[in-house]
């Protein structure tokens, strides 16, 4: 009895954009990360400005060059603000590198390869996003029951061989750079009492 | 040696777009579709078009109100155009549907019900970016290995029990609709020898 009333297209496209505190930092930061654990230190600031600034979850991601430690692209997660639920940090990181570079494949032949850094590991979602973006390598603060547990985030269903999923696709693994800090920034979180988004707790 | 040079930031926002073949097409539709098979052809038509011509992959997914067969959002796969590896046809469906809706959670208190709609099992990413969508159903034309065994795309290391981990999270999932067309959609795509871009097969 509907089929007379014809659809109107309100969206063909979306944006997503960082907050405007990061787009400032980024200005003010070096073009080179020269160690692991100063760039984790960048992903674990940003992070942490992102839920103190009420700007999203306590979730942010890099994306460098693997091997000069060049920094490409910063992502922090953006789920409430951007009303995207794939909006998180990885996501938004991975996709602004393959917008500076210009492809979808972080991997394709002749670029630098490049390394994911993320203040945990990533969620079932992400971590099939880096699967698809091309990085050789992810480095995390951690991967444990933690994150779940402080904050009440659900991270979903991994494969449970997700590091031999990595390895078999060629993708480096590094992890627990700076993990107590990934830690306390996560009880830092739960103690500000702020929402918990789960979408389907049912 | 590199560290007084200062990163300059190129990339503060990124948008994806529907092709507008799309754009034209949903203006053309009816608002309701009263039939899982109605709902199914739509994504195929979508999924067909999308490669005939040359817009992006052979995936295409909708998303309707689950009762009354309302069409919310459709997506369509643009990794190559858009120069997004997340930009698969059920990141695009959600997004467009949440923005339409004005909030990351369709499954939100006072919503109705919403499906997505998908010309085949979801890849590893996009059953995350599902299960994070707040949709209370799933419709697919098939979960089978014809996927990659026809088309040669990778869909990801997926959690064994997938099926239970939807029941789990108050998501039904509904197999099986226009199997044989899918199959054939697959198959004819193939035959067009376009690009497949597996990013990771290393």
């Amino acid at each position: 009895m509907c089929q007379q009333t014809p659809f109107i297209p309100t969206q063909v496209s979306f944006q997503l954009d960082l907050p405007s505190w990061l787009t400032h930092k980024l200005s003010t930061l070096p073009q080179h990360f020269d160690s692991d654990e100063k760039k984790m230190q960048l992903v674990l600031e940003c992070a942490t400005d992102n839920f103190q600034r009420n700007t999203g979850g306590p979730f942010a991601a890099g994306v460098f060059e693997r091997d000069t430690g060049k920094l490409v692209a910063m992502g922090v997660n953006r789920v409430v603000p951007t009303q995207c639920s794939s909006a998180h940090a990885e996501v938004m990181a991975l996709s602004m590198a393959q917008q500076v570079l210009s492809h979808y494949d972080l991997g394709r032949g002749g670029f630098p390869a490049h390394q994911i850094v993320i203040n945990w590991r990533p969620c079932a979602m992400c971590f099939g996003a880096i699967l698809w973006s091309g990085v050789r390598s992810v480095m995390i603060a951690g991967a444990g029951a933690e994150l779940e547990a402080i904050t009440g985030f659900d991270e979903g269903p991994m494969t449970p061989n997700w590091r031999q999923e990595l390895e078999s696709r060629g993708i480096e693994l590094v992890e627990g750079v700076m993990n107590q800090q990934a830690i306390e920034l996560f009880e830092n979180f739960a103690a500000t009492n702020r929402p918990v988004y789960n979408a389907r707790v049912s």
